[in-house]
């Protein structure tokens, strides 16, 4: 099971960052959730910053957006999904070729740990 | 060179998307660059549709966000530029790898046409 890390727009992209790299080194891949422009702009940096945080490590980091309908009390909402891996790894749970959007996936894991935080 | 679109917050990502994979399927690559929360939702949520576009022609695509630094008006922004292309796909110009940001690189295209339009 992959890792979700949800972002919200308040999130700092260094941290994010330094999260992601983390769990990217230890398992190979990581998921981010965001809702709303504000936290996907925040994710896209810090996947932007992650980049430089791995590529010592020789992961060529990529991502990949999918569409992803989760449940906010109660409520049905469209969350963006991306998914944060080296360009290598293949992993079937997220392939997301479906053109129809991704079923609802549990969140596993909201934590984000303020690691590596830039100067 | 690869071919850059610039998408704005007004854009619509089914065209954006349609766009992308015409240029991906011809080119192999291509490059998405905004400025703005806004505009980066946009362009992301083309990319997840644009996915869908090309996975029948067995492209795997994914995309690599890095940041540029662009004068608009005479003045200094940050951009963020999004390389999208095949999994397998490799190019210098679009590695970015190096943590310091991106020199500014002419903008060779700024064209959207409105192909390919999702109902």
């Amino acid at each position: 099971m992959v890792e979700v890390l949800k972002v919200s727009s308040k999130s700092n992209p260094n941290s994010v960052a330094g999260a992601l790299a983390g769990v990217l080194r230890q398992s190979g891949a990581v998921e981010v959730q965001v809702v709303g422009a504000g936290a996907l702009n925040q994710a896209i940096k810090a996947v932007a910053i992650a980049r430089g945080f791995v590529a010592p490590s020789n992961i060529d980091l990529v991502c990949i957006p999918t569409f992803a309908d989760i449940e906010i009390d109660g409520q049905s909402r469209t969350a963006i999904r991306l998914a944060v891996e080296d360009r290598s790894h293949r992993h079937a749970s997220t392939d997301g070729l479906d053109p129809s959007h991704a079923a609802p996936a549990p969140v596993v894991a909201a934590a984000m740990p303020a690691a590596a935080v830039l100067s």
